[in-house]
Formats: C-alpha cells, structure tokens, sequence
C-alpha cells in the first residue's frame, strides 16, 4: 500500500478500535478537540492532575501534549504522563503552540523535548523554527510573515532536517502542509485558509494526528493522515458554509469530519512526495 | 399528578423561577453545560474558588459537582460548596465522570460521598457499577462493554440497591435510561445513540437534573425529568440534523431543549415503572 | 468625523492592523471569545501563568481582564499583566463578572481598580452599581431587576459618575447600552434579548472592545465600537436564527460578526448622545 491507501485505512482503523486519546492540552479549544476526536470514531479523555496522568495514559493508546495555556501544574503533569508514555511505548504527539512567543512557553518546550520523546510534533513554520533552533519571530499564536517568507522548500528542507535530528515525525501546517520523517516527506495541498479564522483547528488537528497514532503504529502516515483529514473536511466545510461565516463554518468542519470516509479521502487528497 | 405530568409542570416552573445553578465542572463541557442550563431557562454560575464555592452555593438553588477534569484545588471546593449545600438544605447533584477510570477518580468520588449527602448522582453504567462497589471495567469516560453485559435488568437492580443504600436518587443513563429512589424506579427510553458522539451530553443530562432540583423537592421527579428532556431534545435534534453530522447535531441539541414544551415532553415521553 | 463614521472606520482597521489581544479570562465562554475575536478580524491570545503573562501583555496591542471564573493563581496573574500593560500604555479593559454576587469578587475588583488603570470597564447595571459604590443586588452573573429598576436615566447618571470619577471608560449593557466617559455619553439601542440566553455574550462584548482598543486611542470609540458590532450581530442573527432555538442563535453571532462591515453598521446602528 502507498501513503493515500495507508491513510484511506487508517480512518476505518480509528473507527473500529476507537482508541482512547489522552489529552493534556489548553481549556481554549479543549471542547473542539474533544468532539473531533468523537468525530473521527476514536474516544477522548482530558485530564490534568499530577495524581492520574501516568494512569489514564497507561490506558490510552495515544497522548497528546499542548500547551496552549500551559502552566506550572500542567507542566508537570505533561511531563510525568510524557515520561509514562515513553515507558510503554505509547505514541506521544506535541502541539507547540505559541513556541517562541515567550520565555516560558520556549523553556518548557525544551525541557519536554529533554525530557522525554516524541513521535510527533506538528505547528506552524513559526513554532518548528522555533523548535529547530532558527528563531522564530511570531506574533503570539500564528505563524509570522516573516518565518513563512521561505516558502514551501525552506519549510520541507526545515521538517526534514529537525525530523532527522530529533527522530521523530516533524509537521508543519500551513497553506502547504509539510509532513517529514527526515526520510521521505509529503507535502499536502488541501485545506482552506478560513481554516485560520476560527480557534483550534490546529489543536483539532493534533488531537486527529493523536487519534491516528493510536491505531498505527507507522507514525509518519498518521501524522499525515490527521492532516490531510483535517484539509479535506476544511475543504468541504468551505464549499458548504464558507458563506454563513465563521460559526457555520466551524460546525461544519466538525460535521465534515464524523461523515469523512475513504472514498472522498481517495477522491479529494492532493498529497504528493517532496 | 403522575410523574409524566409532574416533569411537563416542571419544564414550566424552571422558566418561571430561573434557579441559579452553581457548578463546579470540568474544563471540556462548561460552556456546553452553561448553555443548557441557560437553554432550559435557568442560570448557570461556574465558580471554583475554595474563596467563594460556599457564598456562591449559598445563593444557588442546586448545586452540581462534576470530576471530568478534577484537580486537587477544585476537589477541596467541592468538599466545601456540597457541605454548604447540605447545611443549607440544598440539592446536590454529582456527575461521577469517568469514576473507575483512575484512582483519583475513585478516591475523590468515596470522599465526596463520605463527607456530604448528594441528592441525585447520575452517572453511566461503569460509574454507577464503581460507586456501588461492583468493581467497573470503564475504559475512559464512557460505559465499558463488560459492564453493560447485564442489559437493563441488571441495571434496575443496582440503581435500586445503591439507591437504597446511598438514600438519594441514582440515574444511570444509556440506551435504556434507568432513574431510581429505592422505591419507585422508573426507565426511559428516548435518546439516540448520536447523543454518545458529542462530548458533554452527560454533562449536560446533569446540568438539567440540577436546574430541576432547583424548582422542586422531589428528585426523583426532578432526576427523571432532565434525563427525559435531554432524551427527546436528542431524538427531535437527530431528526432534523443527524444527517448532517456531529457538530450541527450538537447545535440542535441545544436549540430543541431551548424550545422544548409541556406537549412536546407529553407526545414524546417514553417513560415507564419498571 | 462623528462617532459612528469612527465605528464604521475602525472595523476595517481592525481587520487591517489584526491586533493581537490578550486574554486572561474566564474557562466557560473563553473559546467564544477566541472565535469572536478572531471573527471581527484581530488575533486572540490567552495566557494566564504568572511566568508568561507580562511579556504576552507586552507584545499585545490590547489587555482584556475577565473575573468570571477567577483564582487566586490567575488573579496575581491580572495584577502583573494590567502593570504592565498600564507601564507600556497598552490598553486594558475590564469586564468584572459577577462582581456583587462574592466576597471574593467583590475584593478582587476592589484590589484592580487600586493597583491599576482601567481604560475601559464594561459590565451590567448590577455589575457596574457595585463598582461605583451603590450596592449591587445581583444574583449570579446576571443583572438583578432591582438594580435595573431605575433605568436608562439612572444608568446614564451612574456611567457619567463613575467615569468620572475613575477616569475611564464605563459602559453598562442591557436593554439599552450606556458608553461614557464622564463627559461625553451615547446610548445604543441595537441587540435583541435572546443574546441574553447564551452564555458568553457579555465577555464576547468585551473582546470586541479589546479589539477595538487594539487599533483606537479613543476608548470611547473603541467601548462603543465593540458594543454596537455585537448588538447588530445579534440582531441580525435574531433575524436569521431565532427561531432555530439557542445554539443555532450562537452559531449565527460568530457568523454575523465575521461578515459584519461598514455598510451595514451605517445602516443599523442605533446610537444617540444621552
């Protein structure tokens, strides 16, 4: 099987096995990432306590770290879950978000980094350069003009180098959405840029990036297919309710995503090899 | 007055009196939980301060705890605001999410019954088999597929003797809905099973039986009757947007209880002794 | 140009300057305030660790400070980011939820308004009574009838007195909207009830407040600028939605916000001095 076909059965995968997904991540898009992870068929639990962490990842079949509106006492518990997960060979995911937009947020991505391991870690070009060592100079929690200046090559060349130096699967979103193992890398092409206009949809895509892992242990094709089953549901979303605004469009997306299916995966994926 | 009639009245008496509803709830549901009760026509305040959880349930009509996100400062609140409510001879409805799943669940959940009386505890099969100490299978935050082996009979038995036992109401909600004071025990069977494919509908189901603690003495009544509107709000909403998928379901949810009616609740009560 | 002509103005330098404002808030309505922030064109950032909040502040163009669900953690958090913002002259606005309704409340906004300068404070009448000393008799976070008795008079004469005296902007909303800055005082008669069946509509007021401070030194402007794009999102969405019932009604708020421009604020808007 190729990358798309992987990708294709990995959405019944999720479906069947309904893996658990344990979330340490922010109370901003928390709801939203739980319903996409009910809407892909997988079954996620949120929870923070330094005192159930280790024991609700060792009964999930993936964790995902974000640290939206991280603070001490997550940290900590992101930390001990992170370490649990590696333990026992549970898939961990981190979403950055806001790395390089202030001291705390940029020493604690170091000391998860340190401290334990990833499989997969997905931001905007702003937080992957931040995390690679490039400076990165965004502005809060989007990506800046200026990161993004070096367009799609300098974003592939970016993944793969940081893939092949941390080995784990690096992703970047963005208008082209960049997936590296340091090996092969995709790029993907779908997605609508009113994707950026409502909260969270880059945690929803981790929280899918999570919800794949769980059934795969291949994790550069789940990363991939997170993403690409977030671009495609966007995509549609777009063509449905582009034109209500920005709430529809959101419920859309989530709609979108609990009726996705192979066929239109097969159909609309524009992933092609770096 | 039967019980059928005596929940259309009370659908009535929520919007008449508009009962202040103090939650102290998890992070992944509050604003779902805040919107129904607002929807149902009472009022919602969140308020997790150890500072003010006895001042702010002190003003309240009912008060609902809810662990989907415990941590050790909230529980302290929660010990706090239910004793208040107690010496104040106010309803306390707990939502033992996830209760069996860690043992910080079920720590906190023996020391909340221990040190205060609930009035309604309304949970899912797993939580309700943990509570009644018979040993639970939960897998996360849902009901496990072992501890719904005993089908409804099962079901009716241990809500009636945990009911018995514990002196308040216990409502176990699933296909078939099961609410019991001891004595009298009662199922319902609205709902659809898309209500399970949004998080918080449990949260939500608790939400209601608060609002209707908070108009009426009889929590027996008041139990079934928020599990009921929450049964048929989810049975019109799948009708009129199960088709287009999770999120504009959730959406309808919320629009059917804002605009559920006495008829509505008569037409559609699937409700019998058991 | 006149005050609506600077309204309809700042929308579209929203849009341009995408201002990114930071958010110490609450946890139930935090992800509307995200989305709406978003929806009217600025970039939302909420960070609430002690560690991080200054230097978040201090790459923001505007600081929203909401109590609703407020901690001892997150209030020494208000305390160093509104320093901040006050010593780089970033602007803070306030939205003090619940105040009159706990001791804790009550004292927190208390100890704000003493280390800090607000530019602008929105709240209810009871909310905004209790700010200025009159005694509030609100229950929970909803204005009481008895503070509202006076009306709109009253209102404008309790506005005018407290800007005044704080030297800032106080705007109260309700059935009639009240902007003032001790000297100059207008009334908005735009909104529609139903706004106040969804939670959140009042901090998402203050967002769009934030927002428009985030372009705008005249917070005059700025407070009325927010309040009256929210009160013609939901009349507009009261048009559209309405009848759909409460979440479709939520749905269309974000909607109405994200396609609202200057056209139809000329048209609608209905603002007059007092």
């Amino acid at each position: 099987m190729n990358t798309i076909e992987r990708i294709e059965t990995l959405l019944t995968q999720i479906e069947d096995k309904a893996p658990l997904v344990h979330h340490i991540t922010n109370y901003v898009t928390v709801n939203d990432c739980a319903n996409v992870t009910l809407a892909i068929g997988a079954s996620p639990i949120m929870a923070d306590d330094i005192g159930e962490v280790q024991e609700i990842t060792s009964i999930s079949q993936a964790l995902v770290l974000n640290i939206g509106t991280l603070n001490e006492r997550t940290v900590g518990s992101m930390l001990a879950a992170g370490k649990k997960a590696n333990e026992m060979n549970i898939p961990v995911v981190l979403d950055p978000v806001g790395a390089g937009a202030s001291e705390l947020r940029n020493k604690t991505v170091s000391k998860l980094l340190e401290q334990m391991n990833f499989n997969v870690i997905r931001g905007n070009m702003s937080e992957i350069r931040f995390i690679a060592g490039l400076g990165a100079t965004t502005k809060g929690v989007d990506a800046s003009e200026t990161d993004l200046k070096g367009g799609a090559q300098y974003g592939i060349d970016t993944a793969r180098t940081l893939a092949d130096k941390l080995g784990c699967i690096i992703a970047i979103t963005g208008a082209t959405d960049i997936i590296s193992d340091g090996k092969q890398t995709v790029c993907i092409e779908n997605g609508n840029k009113m994707l950026g206009a409502v909260t969270g949809t880059g945690c929803m895509c981790s929280s899918l990036i999570g919800s794949s892992c769980g059934v795969s242990s291949d994790y550069f094709v789940a990363a991939a297919a997170g993403i690409l089953y977030m671009g495609i549901a966007g995509e549609i979303a777009f063509e449905n309710a582009g034109q209500k605004g920005n709430g529809s469009f959101r419920v859309a997306v989530i709609d979108e995503i609990s009726k996705l299916n192979a066929e239109t995966v097969h159909m609309r994926a524009k992933i092609h090899e770096a």
